[in-house]
């Protein structure tokens, strides 16, 4: 690592490195997805088993696929207690941030005789993917269902893979509890993708799948997309911190770092405008670095994605900023919010010193799922709006419509659909 | 065309037909698409101009490529003075109701030294695709720019195909001048997209891509998507009409007809609480389609997807239409909005007997870009919220972060994220 001066030829290099970093679409795991899709299609359930058995070792029958609620019940009682209540306090203040994003179906009266609206309808039927593995995100559980819950979707489905007994990990089940999951089913990878999008005689057919996975998760959400809706697929994590000179280069190399743990691939950047700033955040860098447990990862991501940037003024780190699009920033400067105005692309914006990203991924309220890879220019954070659908509403009387029918028969006429005109024609009479 | 006393059985078999009907890729032209794509990654406008002497037949240059401003006013003089009032008071009805889905960005402060919020950010730059050919159609570029107008999208870039003279069609330019689009590009095809896509030396990068297409638009957006964001891939039109023993058959048939003649893969329904209307309304069809100018392909249509079903309740008819999920439904009922309330899934829904669907195609207000396919269960009528994106906003105080320190950095931990706990820890000092 080193500390750079910021030119903008060589930031366009970097800045499109790291836009590349996870592009590389892998054909193996397309076309071995592209099977165990098929599969699940044709042979339901069937293929659900044996996949499981070859993937997770673990052997299930359609009766234990689906978890039961003395399971659930044991889950709950088996997580330690100071754990058990701060999900749920995450749950609450998630659920409450949240409640501000319902929005209400509407109606208007433009004119004399015509009423429009929209109305809001929450999907039916939602699946949220949870990963297995040694590591268990509780917080990813509430992040993916607590939208759905407010959003007033009525059947809410969880897959997540079992071990090797076939069990789950109790704080998922915990959390799936305390979030208001309707249903959980024992199933990972591909094949869990495939039930969801297709159903079987177990598991329902959604209508929309979201959640993280590993690659082989990602490419099935990517083909099943169109059948079902799918949430965005996430990169690597990334954060970028704009620091002025009263930022403390303590806090800045610990929330770097809170970023590179996650993945080689994380990105973690940090814009200054004070060289002096720049020199203690390196140093910081290498002493936390020391202590740190994932230190491996961290160390790697740091070298390849990480940086330390310093410019001549807040609005080049800004203009820097958002030419990224971060997933994460941080606006490490005394007056925050007089900079957010100019911020036009992130996915969550921490203000000041004492708002460090980790207080967003657990607690705060707002969704941890957020997009990825410049992605930000365009996409939003996981919302209640994502688990509802819309649907207009357009009323006229004879009188009002009489009133247009001159410009709708015209106009259909004039795009070459007659019969479109003769609708409103016939109705003249 | 037959009228069809329904059974949940022949349903079933009826729907699932319906919903296959374009679910067949072309591998032949996902390859070409593809080759298409990565010439114009490459090599840019001299890609463009190449393709659009092969696949239009017309000579571009670099300057020529672009649209000028004496073109655009020499369309608008050219098209025809009645026309061009219709397309302006459907821009103003159209913009009218787009304004009423305008979302502010909201702060709130949940607990002392605690402000959340959501900012509201108009993505920067759009494209529309418009296809050229016979039939030019101004409603579709009014419903995809008049939306990014008023979300406050501050580039709208048009693409459309020019014929052999180099020359686009003086409607499809008068309309994208009301509608307020800032430049428009003559270029058509998978070459278009990949240009809006990539962005070449004349044609910009653009965030967001919606707009109808042919066969190779729909796949080179589908191959774009995640680069960019892309509005839905459109099937073919649909329209299911509800009606009780009052309704009128003629309306009826006059309908169904104008959804008919989009396209031999339409599909149009008419389900009926009355056997009476049911067959009223199949004369009705038999003798408007030989006054129809577009008989050959509405016949198709209403030979293969088209039906007049008849039920016993009209509770029986919204279920149905529930599984259908219909682009476009008609309540051509006496009391529309008492069955409101149980319609779930639809894209527009058309109230009562002077209500006919292209009213919505054309000047109600509401986007006639709507989901096909059975695909309302979860996606909406494209709106302004396709051109905004949202950025969450934490800001904590330290008495604020330290009422929650301990929280944060007991899930981190769990979860096996500790320098995620320690960004807390170490502002705890």
């Amino acid at each position: 690592m080193r500390i750079v001066d910021w030119k903008d030829s060589e930031g366009e290099a970097y800045l499109e490195a790291l836009q590349k970093r996870q592009q590389a679409t892998n054909r193996e795991i397309e076309v071995k997805v592209r099977d165990l899709l098929e599969e699940v299609k044709e042979k339901g359930n069937l293929a659900v088993i044996e996949m499981t058995a070859i993937y997770d070792k673990a052997r299930l029958t359609e009766e234990t696929m689906k978890v039961s609620s003395v399971e659930i019940e044991e889950a709950v009682s088996q997580v330690d207690k100071a754990y058990l209540k701060a999900i749920r306090r995450a749950q609450e203040k998630i659920s409450r941030f949240h409640e501000r994003q319902r929005q209400l179906s509407w109606f208007e009266n433009p004119e004399p005789g015509v009423t429009l609206g929209q109305k809001v309808t929450p999907l039916d039927c939602v699946g949220i993917y949870v990963p297995g593995g040694t590591a268990a995100y509780p917080s990813s559980v509430l992040m993916n269902a607590v939208p759905a819950k407010v959003a007033g979707v009525e059947r809410i489905v969880m897959t997540t893979p079992p071990d090797q007994e076939g069990k789950v990990n109790p704080v998922i089940l915990a959390a799936a509890y305390i979030a208001g999951v309707d249903e959980i089913y024992k199933i990972g990878g591909a094949q869990a993708i495939g039930a969801m999008a297709f159903g079987t005689a177990t598991v329902p057919k959604v209508d929309k799948i979201t959640g993280p996975g590993n690659q082989y998760v990602a490419t099935a959400k990517k083909m099943v997309y169109g059948q079902v809706d799918i949430d965005m697929i996430a990169g690597p994590s990334e954060i970028l911190v704009i620091a002025d000179e009263k930022a403390d280069p303590a806090y800045i190399a610990a929330d770097l770092l809170s970023q590179a743990e996650h993945d080689q691939l994380s990105s973690a950047i940090c814009i200054t405008t004070n060289r002096l700033v720049a020199e203690k955040v390196l140093k910081q860098l290498e002493r936390q670095l020391e202590k740190l447990e994932r230190q491996a990862i961290a160390r790697k991501s740091m070298e390849n994605y990480g940086g330390i940037w310093v410019v001549d003024s807040l609005e080049k780190a800004v203009s820097i900023s958002n030419r990224l699009a971060p997933e994460h920033l941080e606006l490490c400067v005394e007056k925050p919010f007089e900079l957010l105005e100019k911020i036009k692309h992130a996915g969550a914006i921490f203000m000041g010193h004492y708002s460090p990203e980790p207080l967003g991924d657990y607690i705060a309220g707002p969704n941890h799922v957020l997009p990825t890879e410049g992605t930000a220019r365009f996409y939003s954070p996981l919302s209640v709006e994502d688990f509802v659908k819309k649907s207009s509403i357009i009323s006229y009387t004879r009188e009002a419509m009489e009133k247009v029918a001159d410009d709708v028969i015209l106009m259909a006429e004039k795009e070459g659909l007659p019969a479109h005109g003769q609708a409103i024609r016939i109705r003249r009479r």
